[in-house]
């Protein structure tokens, strides 16, 4: 291979992401040379209107034709940075039987079109890296799919949503109540203007499913992630959980049992001394265990413009070295096994419980007892305080399946003697 | 490829790691197969003496005789964790040179011969994957070689010796001497019978010298890193950084400058507030800084038998994909570039100085004064305390070349008004 070698890229999406990336690969431009032996050219941007300007990309780079991509034989590898499922998962594939290799930062098509689209990818011997689709820049695909593959992985926990995380950061720091926070995550940019899939957990659920596939080798998908989002989280709730040496992270938890595949994101109070109480604002963590390698953690920045560019970068780093050596598709699906997920209800947690009862003799009594009756043993029970004839009571209790702590919790519901359930939160 | 396809290994040495490597081979037998489409087998040992018995190891897999596995053609992996430069060194070229494939845990055959070994490796196509060279089972090597090349990186830093972050979180956190704290790590297992690679910096020096090669394309040797280790750190001085909102680690730290690389290990103060700072005991870290990536932190088990013994599988894996798609030497050298290597003297630092002076006028002006004369710029200075004529004064200087501060301590040290140097640690 001489100096000349050239190795041609086609960008799908010239948003954030994309122009990330075209911007990146000039940045870089000798060091890809140096590190691949061949240079990197984005011959072709496919965007919505080829005629809008957009500062620092040559307007002849630009058509708003699939085709015309497709079909040119010259360019080998597709970077899709436009997002969401279609027509992102049509060309993904239609690249991929075209014999392009794919890189891509779509983490809402691969946890839910992750299966067909690995199966494509052996089928047709190609590259499908995605590298930026969890936790931005922090390297963790390629850690589960290699580093890692000599343990057997056993439970992975990732705060993997910047901007939940910006939003319990302040109320926790600064005292915030959960709107106050996200009117400013709002502002400063971290949230978007419909934060949903954000403070709801859909966006952390996609990641943890795309991690959970990996490590597990076995494909879990998004809808069969149990999501619990941010949005009942109060400053009492955040309190109280710094009373007890606790803060509240919205965490992605899945783990390998003898059953099956427990996934799950939700709340969860995690001891102060946790390396993932640690990790504030919008940064991302990813923390992973494993018979062998034991624990281990990875932080860094999970979004923004070059922090992402830097992932998708990285990979298409690597699908360059890939072609030079005629060994893409060499590390094909992950899911070689078909092991079950767990339905929720029978997955285990801890609960912290936040109940108002009327301060009369025997009410704990009667607590302690719908708790005990429902297979839900307590690992702390305290009378906080009361006025008014109304006690608040808190309950830690130990691992218990999540259906029995339900039952217990509808019991109370009809008691006339609990004026009301206050708070619900999972605990590390 | 088959059911049966088999890929055969040697390992060479069965101490703690290669008896790790051996068990782990055998617990992870089938994920291996379904990761990679080919049976792993370990056919030979090679051992000083073949006739000891080791515990849960076939006696016939074991060989006094290197000839034996270097003529196996059958043999395609050798796995070199016997430790040391010779023969570790000849083995791993002599088997490259036979067209094996190589993973190695030795940091010390790196960090002094990393360039010649990998020209052989390039010369012959062959993998030469070293993960558990650095920071055990921490993915690190991987993410920085493919995962972070996207990114211009411009600063390491690490703490990659677990025997001194133990010592150091001893001392901190229950107030032991550095006798008391090495004692106690030699008693755990954490310190060996000479402990002088780990107190001395050279095991982190080795460490930081294959992290700076990779990270800046541009081979550093060990020989060139400036080491200083723990053995001068006083309960005094933890105690003092603890009052300016500081811990002390032991830190290999390489940057990028304009004018070549900067790598040096060294005792720093680092804000309590910091990532680094919450790794505890004999936790590694590595914190990476690039670019387009930012701040991306890394953490785990540093040493142990299965966790290096993880890190040595998760290179065997991808080799043995390699093999299979007949792309082994895809990466290759990481030492594109002829940067130099700074002289320490040339490089900059904050240094936080403890100095005894006589309590009489003008002796904290002189003090001043000699440090402002060699460009000294100092961000903080107090004194602390005096008693018997003698006050302690406490220097924080701003980032000053080291060749300037090493002068006015030299100035100093003949100076009458100073007692004593009680202590100088870099800031960071």
């Amino acid at each position: 291979m001489g100096e000349n070698r050239k190795i041609y890229a086609a960008l799908l999406g010239a948003g954030t992401v994309g122009s990330g990336v075209y911007k990146l690969a000039g940045m870089q431009e000798e060091d890809i040379f140096l590190k691949t032996g061949a240079h990197l050219e984005i011959k072709k941007i496919l965007v919505r209107n080829s005629g809008k300007v957009r500062e620092g990309i040559p307007q002849e780079l630009f058509t708003d034709s699939w085709q015309e991509i497709l079909e040119d034989p010259e360019i080998q590898i597709v970077i899709e940075v436009m997002g969401g499922i279609e027509p992102a998962r049509t060309y993904v594939e239609e690249a991929m039987k075209a014999g392009k290799q794919v890189v891509t930062a779509n983490k809402d098509l691969l946890a839910e079109y992750g299966d067909p689209l690995f199966e494509v990818a052996t089928e047709n011997k190609c590259d499908l890296q995605f590298e930026a689709a969890v936790a931005g820049a922090i390297p963790i695909i390629r850690p589960l799919r290699q580093s890692l593959a000599g343990s057997q992985l056993t439970e992975i926990m990732g705060i993997v949503n910047g901007t939940t995380n910006y939003i319990l950061t302040k109320m926790s720091e600064e005292g915030m109540g959960y709107q106050e926070a996200l009117d400013m995550a709002t502002r400063l940019g971290y949230a978007e203007a419909d934060p949903t899939a954000d403070v709801e957990g859909y966006d952390a659920g996609r990641k943890i499913a795309i991690m959970a596939s990996i490590a597990f080798s076995s494909r879990v998908t998004f809808p069969q992630v149990y999501t619990e989002g941010i949005t009942k989280i109060t400053a009492e709730d955040i309190r109280y959980a710094k009373e007890f040496g606790y803060v509240i992270k919205l965490l992605g938890i899945t783990k390998l049992t003898g059953k099956g595949i427990e996934v799950k994101v939700h709340p969860t109070l995690i001891p102060d001394s946790h390396p993932l109480a640690t990790v504030r604002d919008s940064f991302n963590a990813v923390f992973v265990h494993g018979q062998a390698c034991d624990d281990a953690m990875f932080m860094g920045r999970g979004a923004g413009q070059m922090p992402t560019a830097s992932a998708v970068l990285g990979d298409v780093i690597d699908v360059m070295r890939n072609i030079i050596h005629g060994s893409c598709g060499k590390i094909g699906s992950d899911s070689h096994k078909k092991l079950p997920v767990l339905d929720v209800e029978d997955t285990k947690s801890r609960f912290f419980l936040r109940l108002q009862v009327e301060n009369r003799a025997g009410a704990l009594a009667n607590i302690a007892g719908v708790l005990g009756n429902n297979d839900v043993s307590i690992a702390q029970m305290v009378q906080k305080r009361s006025h008014d004839g109304i006690a608040e009571i808190v309950v830690i209790t130990d691992l218990v399946k999540e259906r029995h702590f339900n039952d217990a919790i509808r019991i109370m519901e009809g008691m006339s003697v609990v004026r009301e359930i206050s708070g619900i939160i999972r605990v590390y």
